[in-house]
């Protein structure tokens, strides 16, 4: 069951550098990519920059739309992530062939995966990079979290499919957020 | 003993997302302040994007000098991350008051932390977006890697002190780097 998470929260989850899944939505056909050049750049309204690439097949409907969701998996879903990164959304349908399980998101028009533990709902708020960079700059319009996940384990790529899974959490006392 | 790391390899350390720490020198005086918000932007020549508010001392510092050095910690130094997060360099010199390890950089005016298991040398390769966002856009001039570190562990922050510390590697079949 997902459940609103506080926009205040999202950066909790990104600033890890978890992988991420990328949803948009175009012509009516969903698609994702997996992408783990991603950072915060603001913390409420939350910021996001990315970096997607021309070459990726969800360039030109995120261009188009405006509009995409942010899904973080967990290490469960590994093997999901890197077919999703080995196939492009111009060959196949990528929800239909790997089995995807998605509902639509509350106000875009991007699905939301409902396997992973983390569903940001993001419109683009600066396009002045994606010239030179492909960098889009997301705000977060709105956040799902699925509590019953519970010590939900993200992954990290270091390239050619090896990740490093989430291990122990260290609490040190800190006044920084 | 650190060792020369290829541009090339850069992208695997930074897009796992870990905590780094950014050093700078400024008329004289070296300083460095802990990070989490940066991603890769391209892999070689290796561009780096890092977000570096106005309200922190590295800010002047890293915009006159247009040089820096990304260093990555292991879980080992996750007490000394928090302590060099949580006092500013307006107030201390954190090199000498926190007894952190340096030594010259090859070819910016930054230092190289000698604890961290890798040190990137970077240029300041855009600033178009300082302005507006405080974002800073790096080329990676020069990389060094401690190989006698085995296996390390770097940590992820998620607020106010919580880190994820690596766990696992998991090795999946990919084409993608």
């Amino acid at each position: 069951m997902i459940r609103d998470l506080a926009l205040s929260e999202v950066y909790k989850h990104i600033e890890p550098g978890p992988v991420v899944l990328l949803t948009t939505a175009w012509k009516g056909r969903a698609n994702v990519m997996a992408m783990s050049w991603h950072m915060m750049m603001e913390f409420n309204p939350p910021l996001i920059a990315c970096i997607v690439s021309g070459a990726n097949h969800s360039f030109e409907a995120l261009r188009k739309t405006g509009e995409c969701v942010i899904a973080i998996p967990t290490v469960e879903l590994a093997p999901l992530v890197v077919k999703i990164g080995n196939v492009s959304g111009a060959d196949v349908d990528k929800f239909e062939t790997l089995g995807i399980a998605s509902k639509p998101a509350g106000v875009v028009s991007a699905p939301l995966l409902t396997d992973c533990c983390v569903n940001l709902e993001c419109r683009i708020a600066d396009t002045a990079f994606v010239r030179k960079y492909n960098l889009f700059v997301l705000e977060v319009v709105k956040g799902w979290i699925d509590r019953a996940k519970r010590n939900p384990k993200t992954i990290h790529h270091k390239g050619f499919g090896a990740f490093t899974v989430d291990g122990e959490t260290l609490r040190l006392k800190s006044k920084k957020p």
